[in-house]
């Protein structure tokens, strides 16, 4: 039987493994940028972009291993847009995972470097992959760039204090979240040297779990405890957010979450390889409760 | 006659242009962003960076369009770095180049973004680059990162009102303004395809000259007008910067300009082509005065 939370708790340990070894040490100069990064990459995240895309390549057949770096890239990546989302001039957020955020520890100026820095890492640590790391490489540039992850968080931005709208909704869910998502499972295929059918099914499966995932993130908003998520709730509700509950209602939210974890499971038949590990993320994205 | 003026200009023009066309149009969802990345990269810039990797390029005997994708993309992170550079928790500068830095204009946030994004775009047009576009992406990692342009930006805070210290200048030196002028002419030769020698000289050369251009830098902020540069000058000497001057005072600064324009000029017997446009920019670089 495949148990979920066993393979959680193993793809974090490997993931946080590859990244104490790949990111530079504290002790390199300067020593306070390395130990901005370090503090936020280490902060007990879920890991849930590095897992999906170990599990997109073992989907393809390959070891775990053979994702290794993008698999950290794309942690990198998204530690980076999560210390700048939290700066003062963003959302503002002392908490982070329970955790004082990056600014609160290092002062702004380095934390905005910090995530500068991670940004850059991500793409050495893809140029690095042994199989088709060109293709890797541009994969993450479209999704960390304009009409990617930072086109996504300024129309969230945007979005605020604005009547709801379902096409930023749509835009904000596939950019802000979707993305990232979407190139971390086309990445593990690619590095796994899977066949083109994969690289399909990767996109339709991390398309629907995207949108899911930023769906239970806006429910959870609304209703979980900060003790729960480590950070801020009701915030999405306090700035007039656009958000899945502003546009579609609590109800509305929840039918389509049901609705994309089973377009993400009918995905999975076109991986050549075990897709349990996925089919297992798809309806843990969908009940998540942190 | 080589002209070196004509040849700025052609060059200006040549990378302007190419940057209009590969930069998304302000009308691209979200327009902001795109209007704030195309703001700061179209403010006049003297396109040193661009301009030396395509005569790198040319060094090499190929045309400089070879070096056409990683000139933009090493202007792409150069004009990144500026608009974080500028931010109110950095230099808290309200000119550039004579005109409103970008938070100034488009907020805080949106040129905190419209950085980031320009990070991505850069690592995307390094990776169409056309030929060994995979190395071209790791020097550019490798000189964008915490060990690079960041890392020297990084001891550049933290050298302000401290004593002077020859082991921090010589990293700033190195990282923050060094590494992406070695990059700019490195890309160049291997977009062109050029021999290894020409690696190795396109290094020597970028190193003196990258030293250079922050000693000159260091000087015009104690000696130039704010009209000449555009932006505020004294500014070093008010924060107690770790510089060439504070280090090694003005004659000592200028005669050091000499050493490395020499040793710029003399690494140019590495490359296989005609180096007439590298000789003028080292020059230039030690002279120039803005």
């Amino acid at each position: 039987m495949f148990d979920l939370n066993i393979y959680l708790a193993d793809g974090s340990r490997w993931i946080e493994t590859a990244l104490d070894r790949l990111v530079p040490p504290a002790f390199t100069r300067p020593d306070s940028l390395h130990a901005a990064m370090r503090h936020s990459l280490f902060a007990g995240g879920k890991r849930l972009r590095p897992i999906l895309c170990a599990a997109a390549a073992e989907a393809c057949g390959a070891p775990r291993d053979a994702a290794l770096l993008p698999a950290a890239a794309i942690e990198c990546l998204h530690t980076y847009t999560l210390i700048h989302d939290d700066l003062p001039c963003m959302d503002d957020d002392d908490l982070r995972r329970g955790l004082p955020t990056c600014h609160k520890v290092y002062g702004e100026a380095t934390a905005l470097l910090a995530g500068d820095a991670l940004q850059a890492l991500a793409f050495e640590l893809a140029a690095r992959t042994p199989v088709h790391a060109l293709d890797i490489v541009r994969e993450l540039a479209a999704a960390a760039g304009s009409t990617g992850v930072v086109g996504g968080q300024v129309e969230d931005m945007l979005g605020e204090h604005l009547p709801p709208d379902e096409s930023r909704l749509r835009f904000i869910q596939q950019h802000k979240t979707g993305d990232l998502i979407v190139c971390a499972c086309r990445m593990g295929v690619l590095a796994a040297a899977g066949p083109a059918p994969a690289l399909e099914a990767a996109t339709r499966y991390a398309s629907a779990i995207g949108e899911a995932f930023q769906i239970a993130d806006d429910i959870l908003n609304a209703t979980a405890t900060a003790e729960q998520l480590g950070k801020a709730v009701g915030t999405d509700a306090a700035r007039e957010k656009t958000t899945a509950l502003s546009v579609h209602g609590m109800e509305g939210a929840k039918r389509r979450l049901q609705e994309l974890t089973g377009e993400g499971l009918a995905a999975l038949s076109g991986f050549p390889g075990g897709t349990d590990p996925l089919a297992a993320l798809a309806r843990h994205v969908a009940s998540r409760k942190n």
